[in-house]
């Protein structure tokens, strides 16, 4: 329970209902105890920090001033919408974000009627803003609909989609989009949007350049109004970012400070009573209120517990494990200096994905190009044309964002770019937004493509050699965190293209386990006497093998950490189909349904995919074969 | 053979070098015999049209200044290329042009080492065309690179993901943008982004406006030069849609007539030697030299054959069958009228989606997003939130573009959309950029998703309305063209979720069929004596009657068209693995190989999809039973 001594108004706030009661002038402090809580709280649970701590005071106010839930908030990715959870009802659980059964990472529907939309990925919110705008305005009802999108979210190609339909309807939506700038994406925004935001940050105040603007017009007075009023855009257009949204048909407020709650409550207060789609550019500093967020902002833009008072501590002496990610970024750093053709590519996630190492020792061959999976695999693909080696570093729920463009740009011209696909299958605590339960699916379908899945870090590092030299579209895809902890080494050797490798010769049953799956099948098979195999390759699958599994087994199980509809699995068995061979198998792998937010293995094992389960799933399916082992065993 | 009368200067070009051999003087006729064969060609064997007419000076001027195929341009959608293919080599062959074994539709690099890029899906040239520049850069190459786009395709995201990209990158890129704005996508080019093109033409001449400024820029000579500079680009960016592009980094040229060959020429040249990234403005006429095309650009958009002296003339008479298209048409404008909470979403895709009655009938409920298919979908699932039944058209292949918004937006929050998915399966003459080959796959494996296809006109129907009543997201998905000519009537009542059709009771084997496939299985099952099924549903599946079809028949025969992998038929064996049932199954679908263009006919008959081919398999798959009953039948 929240201290009320500590919280004395916050403590009072179960819902916007109540924070509406309060005066006008109390808003600051609210604001200050929601900042202090927040910091409070993200000790405990970790998590999202950074741009929580720059949206105290916007979200405070948005919620005093809607009469939320009735109108909408449209939190874009929604990792900065913590204070929205705490003054939203969600106060006293906000300390077991992330966690299984505990508050969602991100605005979520089913949890609150306050999260009017689900998110996780960036840059839908303008989109679903219209889209509810739209749709009430056709049935009558006239709520209020606002989108708050940060700066980072705004160089995905489906924002300027969102903003061309807005601005340009015959009938002007009612939709409020508040730019949330803070300079950063995750890491740091790129591009040239981001120069533009940058622009107005001179050395002279914009009041003093607008009062220079007015002056200026007032000589101007025998202009023709029209002319004069366009030439102010104009002209204010040369300091300020607004340009770019009023060619796209949105009225323009802005940038105030977005710290500043009187400025935030008078402009907010004003555009409630202006039709049309407005934009509203809000300056904002992440880690806003805590000085060590302030300063790393990368390194507090999500965290783990700790002490608000010490910050975030290294733990001396544990050496951590090194993750698949760390493999990658070892790896493309060995393969760049063997390979000058390496050229490497992120959408904006170059922590996340491995290449600071990279982007430091081979600047001139790395490409960050912000928050646009569409435009990293088309470039990627564009690169390959001309003899450059193109290596797209993506998270496996972001690359659906660019499955166009992975089909029509990158296989079906047979080129030859390697797609390192980071957070496969299970991802955990992010929730099902984040999950890479779909992808061997979504990929094996494709033909042209090379599909790998990595069981160890070794491993994984010789399928990206593999996939790197193979001549066309190749992808690994390796899972969040770390594996078995073989050592990966420094060779750059390959692994022969559509191999699998047998683990274990044993009889009756084979398993045939793909990726992350591999040492519980392992296990299992250990366990029960059964043949077991790293299949290794999703697509091309290794044909020679399976047909002669098949001649010495009376049963496969398949095991992948993808879902079943359509996995590796569904490939093994069609293999069979089309060869005439009929025998039982058994697909173990991720349900038909979306996942909850838990830990990895929380959810590997909700799932059967751990050694209990997957023992007791084939022992279900192959009684006979699993007792009388487990009988000759005891 | 090209007629050297006729053409006594196209007939000698042969390849670009021939081309650049003409005396500069001499282009404007060279471009006027290449306009006159075009249309004689384009009569011959249809195609697309306006858009090729729109740019012969375009294409001319390019490969002569340019040193292709050693510089590259980079041909947007393709659409366009015509010309393009005519100067390079394929000129006595383009009126093959989407026949079997004849010139590929679009740019394809394996045609022509003139085309640089595959397309076919709009908004890919500027990042590929980076991606090259990129990659020449570090290899030390200073070819140069070009891409052409039509403002139609500036709506679609990724265009600013690549502008965002080139625009702000530390070391600026070397590429020539050239915007063709002839103001038309397919239909017509929607939302503020056209509004903002649409201003350059005022009742003031372009010129005139530029004296103006610099008249009035005369008068500021006091001020400093950045400041003048500054304001002049501003001024500028009153009347000419410049703005945008250089907030993005780019340095904009233009507008000019892209008819005018010595302009095009002119500004060529003085383009070819600045640096960095580029934007030319070209004003052109879709249709431009063929009165009837200027004048209809919609209907001249694409064209079957058709006589140049009379123009395109409906047959009187013929009665064409309806399409599925049309049964769409006819399906959401009766859904509309019985349901006011039905809005319809297209992503420029009107006419090809059959939503011009509706636009007409309904045009408040008509939502044209532009070339915008993330937007589109991630927009039906804001209205879903606020009870509208927001129903996506759209194309299998460019849904593959919204992919992370049917998986993020609509099916993790389980919300009320219907996607109208036309040109599902085969395709055709467009070749495997268009080809629906895939969807089965990549909407199978996503939980939430109800998935159908059409096997006849009045299915059609009945599935829109069971997609559209089932409370969640649903896919119907329907082939390009006409079905078997069952009328679909203008009942709007729904099928039983998840029930497949028995069409036959045969026995030994039985056929399970999918959409398209099941006139052909019905054919085979009853001269083999099998049972054939009309699945329906991909998406759940029967599993009560496939259960009892396993107990009563020796196996199975899957049939779709889609690729095998991950497919219809697939989900049919996972079905079966999952109950433990072990049965032969065969599973027939498309190959795991991109289909070249032919006629839909042409290729299902290549992948075995027609009656002797799905006969010859299934009785080299089931040898005994096809004999016996082929026997008996004798």
């Amino acid at each position: 329970m929240i201290d009320s001594t500590r919280y004395p108004r916050l403590s009072r706030i179960d819902s916007p209902a109540e924070l509406r009661r309060f005066d006008e002038n109390e808003l600051r402090a609210v604001a200050d105890e929601l900042r202090a809580y927040l910091i409070e709280s993200a000790g405990k649970s970790g998590g999202h920090f950074g741009a929580n701590l720059g949206v105290v005071e916007l979200t405070t106010a948005l919620h005093y001033l809607y009469d939320t839930p009735e109108d909408r908030i449209v939190w874009d990715v929604g990792h900065q919408a913590y204070p929205h959870k705490i003054l939203t009802g969600r106060r006293d659980r906000i300390h077991t974000v992330k966690q299984k059964d505990g508050v969602a990472p991100f605005p979520k529907r089913e949890e609150s009627e306050y999260d009017t939309f689900g998110v996780g990925h960036s840059s839908t919110s303008i989109s679903a803003a219209l889209g509810m705008a739209i749709a009430n305005a056709r049935a009558g009802n006239d709520r209020r609909v606002v989108a708050v999108i940060g700066d980072g979210s705004m160089t995905a190609g489906m924002v300027y989609e969102a903003l061309n339909h807005a601005g340009g309807m015959d009938e002007d939506p009612n939709i409020l989009v508040i730019l949330n700038d803070n300079r950063m994406s995750i890491s740091e925004a790129v591009g040239g949007l981001t120069r533009m935001l940058g622009r107005m940050t001179g050395s002279r105040t914009l009041n003093a350049i607008r009062e220079g603007g007015k002056k200026l017009l007032g000589d101007k007075d025998g202009q023709p109004a029209r002319f004069v009023k366009r030439w102010e855009e104009h002209w204010k257009g040369m300091f300020v970012p607004s340009t770019l949204f009023e060619e796209m048909g949105f009225h323009y407020t802005g940038p105030i400070d977005g710290h500043d709650m009187d400025a935030l409550v008078g402009t907010l207060k004003t555009l409630q009573g202006l039709k049309g789609p407005q934009l509203l550019h809000v300056i904002t500093t992440k880690g806003k209120g805590y000085e060590r967020a302030e300063a790393d902002q990368i390194g507090y833009h999500a965290v783990s517990p700790f002490d608000p008072e010490l910050g975030m501590v290294s733990k001396p002496g544990a050496v951590k494990k090194p993750t698949y990610t760390d493999v990658f970024s070892d790896w493309l750093c060995d393969m760049a200096a063997a390979d000058p053709k390496l050229l490497a590519i992120t959408p904006a996630m170059r922590e996340g994905s491995g290449l600071v190492r990279f982007s430091k020792e081979y600047p001139e061959r790395y490409f960050d190009v912000a928050i646009a999976e569409q435009h990293a695999v088309t470039l990627a693909a564009g690169m390959a044309c001309e003899g450059a080696k193109p290596v797209v570093a993506i998270y496996s729920t972001f690359l659906q964002r660019a499955y166009d463009q992975l089909v029509h740009d990158v296989a079906i011209q047979d080129l030859d770019v390697l797609f390192a696909i980071d957070r496969g299958g299970v991802v955990g605590p992010d929730g099902a937004t984040h999950a890479g339960n779909l992808d061997l699916s979504f990929l094996r379908c494709v033909p042209n493509m090379v599909v790998m899945a990595a069981s160890n870090e070794a491993e994984c590092r010789s399928m990206l050699s593999t996939g790197y030299r193979h001549e066309g579209p190749a992808a690994v895809r390796y899972p969040r965190g770390s594996g078995t902890g073989v050592a990966a080494g420094n060779n750059l050797d390959t692994i022969p293209l559509g191999k699998a490798e047998v683990k274990r010769h044993g009889s009756r049953i084979a398993l045939l386990a793909f990726g992350a799956l591999v040492p519980a099948a392992e296990k299992v098979g250990e366990e029960l006497g059964y043949s077991v195999i790293n299949m290794r390759f999703i697509k091309p699958l290794d044909r020679e093998l399976i047909l002669e599994l098949a001649r010495t087994h009376d049963g496969f199980v398949t095991l992948e950490d993808n879902v079943v509809a359509g996995g590796a699995g569904s490939g093994v068995a069609e293999l069979l189909a089309a060869e005439g061979i009929v025998m039982p198998i058994l697909h173990l792998g991720l349900p038909d349904a979306f996942q909850h937010h838990a830990s990895r293995e929380d959810l590997l094992s909700e799932a059967g995919l751990d050694v209990d389960g997957i023992r007791a799933a084939v022992l279900r399916r192959f009684p006979a074969a699993g007792e009388a082992k487990l009988a000759g065993n005891a």
